[in-house]
């Protein structure tokens, strides 16, 4: 297996677009094309995440219709790939493996989706279809409901008091935007408190509105490459170190939601091939659907004992200065979350900080980012590590 | 790159069914995986191609159900591909690659689709999502629409009076019924004649019902291995030789779609992979979708000169008995054609043949068969060489 590095990347602005989900592609594609020194003819193959874009816009088969509209070759095979809210990460590592295997030198990766025109409700029900139909989805399961339930098991499991709980979990939002408000790309641009979440309407007890990532319209994309070739084309290369994805089934398979096994084994899918462990780890963009979502995810990333990602947020240990910050782009939470995209959104800001480009969210010496990336409740979870 | 075997097979009867998407892939899976010599949790990897899942059945995010379902590992990745009717070759092709590379041993490759219970008309529309759907859905574009322009550019092209063309293209659909009733778990049980064709109502003109395949619930799975691997699993591997895939972008976009450039491009990916030629090729299963893309999919994978094709069908050349035997399955016509399971029939279908054990439609002597698969109006095709 070759070293992959990243080449070049490109983001639109998420929050609430115009553009269709292939032009919106084409946007981030085409800033992370130019990035690359490297032109549309020269990519060999795309790798597109899209979770809904039938129900959004009646288009299925969207990889060769983005891959047209950059002016791609007729010979490079142009795959979607869906994993629910993992999809541009599951792209990635697909990306990844056809170059590091030696097949190809040059491929594009990443996701596109446009959720907002159909309205939080009616969005709430469509992605929803990430659980299982037939037993989850039937009995009106949501992903605000099933993450409520995970406060409320770690809660109990833990003897923290849901008080307290909600408390840490508003510090999380307070912190992630606090973050947005440096990243210019970031659906919200405005600082909270933890009044302000802990005084928004109840979603799904114990979440409220400020527990919630919002639905966004957003695309990136990331351009990777043999090592040989990226020491031609750039010289800031930011290789990928290692990748893991692994698959839980679903909701009612799973025995204890307060700890994802999927997240589990995948990471340490990374860390093995990586070399690494998560005291390694410099900078980490990791899941925060809803609040609670982080903090489960910093523990089953090995970054705090299980029980303490809660407390750790309280102690700042996940701030820009912090020991391990966690979402310095803003997070799903105040950056957004354009399901099918946001795994290369993730797989950008660890990019542009093991770069030094972060300007004000930068967190100084970073040599080492995590990319965190779940997929449903909570079936597929897809890491990846970088490195310079 | 070693070596890369199909060491089982299986696939459930299409047509109308009462399971779930999930249900059946797991039906036809437990089958190539108990003829693999080898349990469900020494797979690897799931690769899961899937049309609309989420329209028919409000689920998304279904590989990880399946490979739930079935038992597998949680430490196994679980990724669905899209790529309209493709959907199945695209997955096993990124199989084959994941086991081709070295990263993995034994891998799980197929698709499902559920398309009968919304009914025809609904399941048309739906279908024609893997057009383009600002310019060509918008503007009233269905697949069979797409290929009766087909059909009448063909005839002009090529100087045939479109009532002999649709004779021509009639006997396609004799052929493929013919070979149907050979095949247990074709749909389609019963022999028609060209007058059969000729008398059923118009579709699309020229096109009339019996040239069109029909909508259909099913799924269909093969186990791939390395070489190694393989052959302690079993005495008779079939080895893939050769992939290609290739994208055409939007039907706007293409100069003349009598000739599907795509095909052309990820044929000669295959055949230069394979080290072979159209001439090497004993058997293939090809996608007949309708009678005319038999025709145009001939010469695209250069079975005949272009403009040819329809009279070699006239003169018996693709006939089981005949000088390059096609869809011995009775195609997607008399097979049927759930939508992301297709490839995987296609496949099932080939290594059948090389390993000499299709009974009334065994082309005799076939030791290399190819696949050929399409997505969309004309976007994505993918082509699988296999051989013994």
């Amino acid at each position: 297996m070759r070293r992959v590095a990243v080449v070049g990347v490109g983001m639109t602005k998420f929050g609430s677009s115009d553009k269709s989900q292939v032009e919106m592609f084409s946007d981030a594609a085409m800033e992370a094309i130019n990035e690359s020194n490297i032109r549309a003819k020269d990519i060999q193959a795309l790798f597109l995440g899209n979770g809904l874009g039938d129900f959004e816009e009646g288009q299925m088969n969207m990889a060769p219709m983005c891959a047209a509209e950059l002016g791609m070759p007729m010979d490079a095979p142009a795959t979607r790939v869906e994993g629910a809210c993992a999809s541009a990460s599951v792209a990635i590592r697909d990306a990844f493996m056809w170059v590091a295997s030696g097949f190809y030198d040059i491929v594009l990766a990443g996701g596109t989706e446009r959720a907002t025109a159909m309205g939080t409700p009616l969005a709430t029900r469509t992605f929803a279809m990430g659980s299982d139909s037939k037993y989850e989805g039937f009995n009106g399961i949501t992903f605000p409901g099933a993450f409520a339930m995970v406060a409320r098991l770690y809660a109990n499991k833990y003897g923290i008091s849901l008080e307290k709980l909600k408390e840490r979990m508003a510090m999380v939002a307070v912190k992630n935007h606090k973050n947005g408000v440096k990243n210019p790309l970031a659906q919200f641009q405005k600082e909270i408190t933890v009044e302000t979440v802990l005084n928004s309407f109840i979603v799904a007890d114990p979440l409220q509105l400020f527990d919630c990532c919002p639905f966004s319209d957003g695309a990136a994309a990331i351009v990777l490459a043999s090592e040989e070739v990226a020491k031609r084309l750039t010289d800031k290369p930011v290789y990928i170190l290692g990748v893991g994805q692994a698959s839980n089934g679903p909701l009612y398979r799973q025995k204890d939601i307060t700890r994802i096994r999927a997240r589990e084994a995948a990471a340490a899918q990374a860390y093995k091939m990586a070399g690494l462990t998560p005291a390694d780890i410099d900078v980490c963009e990791l899941h925060d659907c809803f609040t609670i979502a982080e903090i489960v995810a910093s523990e089953g990333l090995g970054f705090f004992a299980f029980g303490k990602g809660s407390e750790a947020v309280e102690k700042g240990e996940t701030a820009i200065g912090g020991r391990i910050p966690i979402n310095p782009s803003g997070g799903l939470k105040a950056k957004g979350h354009p399901i099918g995209a946001t795994g290369a959104a993730q797989a950008y800001e660890i990019v542009k900080q093991l770069r030094g480009e972060c300007g004000d969210r930068q967190v100084k010496g970073a040599r080492v980012g995590m990319t965190d990336t779940l997929g449903g409740d909570f079936a597929t979870v897809v890491n990846i590590i970088y490195g310079i």
